[in-house]
Parts: C-alpha cells; sequence; structure tokens
C-alpha cells in the first residue's frame, strides 16, 4: 500500500510500504477513509533531523474495518470506526479512570512498527480498546468533523474541561489555529459565558467568532496580555485554554488568568521551563492539561455532531488526496492552510 | 509597645515602637496573645539585604480585642480572636470566592504601616472580615492549636484541598517542616488512602507519623524519587503536596506525581521556572495551590481542634517571650526548633 513518510525536516514523502496485516488476535485492519495533518505534526516536519529510513507518520483517521482479530468483540468488518490519536487498551485503571494516552499497553501511532494514519490502511492494535465504532454509514457531509474526534476536537474539548469551563465561565483562548478554534466551540459548548481569543489571522478568528467567541484580541505579547485585561476589567479570565504550545503562548496565559483560575495546556510543548514563580503563587494559579486522552471524550461529543448542531470539520480549509500530502505539509508549515484534510 | 523589627539578613531585633491605635471605623485592636515564627520568615531572615529602618515581621497571632472601630459589626471588647495571615474586607468578589488572599482591600502584615504580628499589640484592619472569634476562654492548652490557624495548617489544608484529595487518594508530602506536617494531618483528615512523606529529620517525620503518614522516606533527589516510586508500584501517587518551595523539591515533587496526578505546592517559590515541559504535558500532570487564604478555611477546621481531636499545635517544640524572638529565629535557621511559639 501507500503512506506518508517522514525522512526529516521538510521531506514528507508518499511511498510504498508493506501492506498491513493482523498480527495479533487484538489487532484490527482499517481502510481509511479519512486522515489529516496536525499541527502537531509540523514539529517534525519543522526540525527532524534526516533520517536514514524515515518514519511513518499521521494519527488521526477513520476508516472501515477491513479485518478483524478473533479476540476484538463488538466490531465486524465494514464498520465505520474512528481512531483516537494514542491507541489503548481500554481496560487497565488509567483507560478505566479516563485517561487512555496513559495507557498501559498503548502507544503512539508511526512508532515502533506501527502504521501512521497517513496512508491507505492501518494496523490498529488493541483494536477493541481504541476504535469507536461511528453509528453511521459513511456520509461524506459528516466525515470530516467525525475525523476531527480523532484529535483536535476532543483535545479543545480536554482543555476547557480541564479548565474547569461552565457556565459564568469567561474564557482566554490563546492561538486560533485548528486546536484553539475546537477549544472555543468546546468552551461555548460546556456553556462559557465570555470567550476571548486570541489570534491574529482574521479568516481564522471568523471562524472563531462562528464557534462561539465573543471577543477577538489580534495583539501578542504584553499588548495583547494588556488588551485582554482591559477587556475583563483588569482581572484577566477564569479559564485560559493555550493551544500553541511556544513559551511565549504560555507566558501569556499566565499573565491573562484571573487570581484563582486555571491555565490548561494542550499546545504540545516547545519550552521546558514554565514561570510559575512567586507571582502565580501569590495569585494561585493552577496549570493543568496536557495529552488529550481523547478516546475518553469522543462517546461525549459524537452525538452533537451526528446531529449537525456542531460541526469542527470546518477546521478543515483543503482536502487532498495522498500525493497531495507532501503539498499539504508545505501549505500548512505556511499558514496557507489551516488544517489539511486527506483523503486517500 | 515592644514588637518585632528585621533589619536585614540575621538581624532581628525586639524594639519600641509607637503603640497601635485604631486609625479608621474598619479597624480593631488586639493584644496578642499568642504569635510565633514562620517557615517563610526564614527567607528575608536568610537573606534580606540591610535596610536603614528596617520592616514590622511577623503575620501570625491571636490575641483579645482590645478596642474596636465603629464599623466592626460581631465583634466586642474581650472577644478572643485568631488573624489569617492575610488580612482581608471579606465581602469582596475573590472574599466571596473564598479566595481572601486576592482581596481588592487586603493586604500582609508588616508592610505598608501595618503592624507585624510578632508584637505586643497589632490594628487590624478591615477587622471584620479578617478577624475570627474563637468561642472559647483563652485556655492555654488550646492556644497553640488555635494559633495554627493563622496560617500553618489552612495551608497545609489549602495544599491538600487544592491537591483533590480525598479517600482513595494516595499522597506524597514533601518537607517534613511544620508545614509539611500540618499538610499530613490535613491529608489524613480529608481521608487520604496512604501518605507518604519525605523527610530526614527523625524528630519531625515520627511526628508526621503520629498526623498520619504511613510511610515515610528519608532519601532525598533521585534516591527519593526512586523509593517513592517503589512504594507505589513504579507509578507515584494521585496528589503531591510540596511543602517546601526550593527548586529541587517541586522537581521531586513532578517526579512522583501519578500519571495524571496533581503537584500541589503551598511553599513559597524561591524558583522563578518551573520545568512542566513535555514529560509532564505527555502525563498530564497538573501543578496547582499556592498563598493558602487561610480566613476561607478556618469556620471548617476550627471544630476539629475545639474538641480536641487534631492537635496542629504539636508542631511547636520551643516557646519563647518577647525578648526570646532573636534566639527563636535561630534556632529555626539552624533547625534546632521546628516552630517556635511566641508568648509576648
Amino acid at each position: 500500500m501507500r503512506a506518508t513518510v517522514i525522512h526529516g525536516a521538510g521531506d514528507v514523502r508518499v511511498e510504498t510500504v508493506p501492506d498491513p496485516v493482523l498480527h495479533r488476535p487484538t489487532d484490527a485492519l482499517v481502510r481509511v477513509v479519512r486522515a489529516c495533518i496536525c499541527g502537531s505534526d509540523l514539529w517534525p516536519y519543522g526540525s527532524m533531523p534526516d533520517s536514514g529510513t524515515g518514519r511513518r507518520i499521521g494519527h488521526e483517521f477513520l476508516g472501515v474495518i477491513e479485518d478483524i482479530g478473533s479476540e476484538v468483540k463488538g466490531f465486524a468488518r465494514g464498520d465505520l470506526v474512528v481512531a483516537p490519536f494514542v491507541w489503548s487498551d481500554g481496560s487497565c485503571d488509567f483507560c478505566r479512570e479516563g485517561l487512555h494516552t496513559s495507557c498501559r499497553h498503548g502507544g503512539l501511532w508511526g512508532r515502533d512498527g506501527i502504521d501512521g494514519g497517513q496512508g491507505e490502511a492501518v494496523r490498529v492494535p488493541q483494536a477493541q480498546g481504541t476504535l469507536v465504532k461511528l453509528p453511521v454509514i459513511a456520509d461524506p457531509a459528516l466525515l470530516s468533523s467525525l475525523l476531527t474526534l480523532s484529535d483536535v476536537f476532543p483535545t479543545g474539548h480536554h482543555c476547557a474541561v480541564k479548565a474547569g469551563v461552565g457556565p459564568r465561565t469567561t474564557v482566554t483562548v490563546i492561538g486560533d489555529g485548528a486546536v484553539g478554534l475546537c477549544a472555543v466551540l468546546a468552551a461555548r459548548r460546556l456553556g462559557a459565558e465570555r470567550i476571548i481569543l486570541m489570534g491574529r489571522h482574521t479568516d481564522r478568528t471568523d471562524l472563531g467568532v462562528e464557534f462561539g467567541a465573543t471577543d477577538v484580541v489580534a495583539e501578542r505579547g504584553q499588548a495583547g496580555i494588556e488588551r485582554v485585561r482591559e477587556l475583563t476589567g483588569g482581572d484577566g479570565t477564569h479559564a485560559v485554554l493555550e493551544c500553541v504550545g511556544l513559551a511565549p503562548a504560555i507566558e501569556t496565559a499566565l499573565a491573562v488568568a484571573r487570581d484563582g483560575g486555571v491555565v490548561s495546556r494542550v499546545g504540545a510543548p516547545q519550552y521546558s521551563q514554565v514561570p510559575m514563580d512567586s507571582g502565580s503563587f501569590m495569585r494561585n494559579i493552577t496549570l493543568t492539561g496536557g495529552v488529550a486522552p481523547a478516546r475518553a471524550y469522543i462517546g461525549e461529543l459524537l452525538p452533537d455532531i451526528l446531529d449537525g448542531r456542531l460541526q469542527p470539520g470546518r477546521v478543515f480549509d483543503r482536502t487532498v488526496d495522498l500525493d497531495g500530502v507532501p503539498d499539504g505539509y508545505r501549505e500548512m508549515a505556511e499558514r496557507k492552510a489551516l488544517k489539511v484534510l486527506i483523503a486517500p
């Protein structure tokens, strides 16, 4: 089959790789119907050292079960399924607690002999715990929103949940990428009273407003901090959803949190230290968040997508086939595309 | 009157200062019956630059109301009262939310013309919001435990509350100082299943065991981390209560937190950065805590002290009069005393 392989910074290729087959009775084979490129794929795309052999990439996909191991219960060939961006057994203590990203028998796509999602098919380990059956025949109009259940929408949702967003919560969302926009959607869904979106790409912040942002702050750094404070009577907001992952973003996040407030981060950290000094200590600021256990949230988020109430799939503004994947990376890296959908 | 003045590192003196008088109708005058020296007083004692005039110090005291402003309701001369370590109006939005340390009209003792607690008397601003009446005649046997309501016991309690300690929670407490021991007591009171106390002073950890610690780890650094992991099947604990405030303590705290767990800090940070990098992100570690709004907790903690169930006052192992305060600082700084009680 053909699949995406990253060889180094800026070097993504679509290559012929071995067809996946079942290795274990807990595996399933999924023919990919939709996949996509994640903002976090841009980190290795930007900086991965040249590799002799390359490695498979992509961790968001939905598709149809083509073959299935004898120990995988509750699924059948032909089922439409979505895979969260971490595979997990669904039965260990961490999975039972809803922290599937720390599963004792789970792992990441594209590592250690596991297929990546940006290809024609994927061998899914721990398929019974990992996959979620979608109760629809593949309706093309819904597929893009359903695909967001793999990562970007649950990631925004995790960010908002860990921040304790609910009615009467004021929220700042930092970042107008796909995760930031999904965080807006999730905060609105949880009833946030006010959502200030910090971002400077008007096409993106416009979608943010449609998703529920009540204010947009285009300024960055100190000017952005001052603008959020100005909008909130000098106080900042109860919750700050940090959806970027760079040091200036986490610094801004801490500065715009109201005393006693929560900074929740889902942007993969490109920093090693957080300035949680005596200032944030005296203000009782909490820093939470982390990699989202998407699997834990799919069941809760799915109905709102199936009935059309929420359309997180609107974050996709470009669709490519497999051959177009290298172009898709380039366009996302150059910020010409917000998020690229792959229809193999 | 006489009160404690700190002039610089290692230079604490008891001096004659102006007698306090009511300035505003919201003030009260409290004759100090018990005060004490806080671990956090040792930071300026260790490093404060020499000052021309010195500044008043001490933020934990209980005493008897001697005079009272016309706008202070609910109190009368002769009442025994305890003061939390931050004064606050009790009526602003932050106070109503239980975050009295962020009160819009509050402040710290010993700053900006406000008396410190380590003296014969104190003018208490915002007395109605700040003071808590104690429903007892000053019983010497209870006074030391009642005094801990000023700071050290609510600080340990805040640490445990912010960490979400409850039944079925496993807890690591870092630090065998008075705050660490009170954190053990608070975690036990909240029903923690297991409490691992990290500390290497056996006289202190022995008291920690009496307060409810189930395990003691004397090792520090990497050896301490490994020992806690060993005790917890490799996982670490749900909650980690960081009661020191130094960089190695917060690093240890992050390392012994179970995936999805919470590090709660109440040790005043002597660091400016926290290594909340991609490791803690992938493990969904939360960092919370901060300066404790003691005022918010006194009502809840008081009954357990009045009925003798809890005796946080056992952290005091030395009593001095006002003249003995400089000795008390020295003994605490040299770790000859755990916590020094002052009976003026």
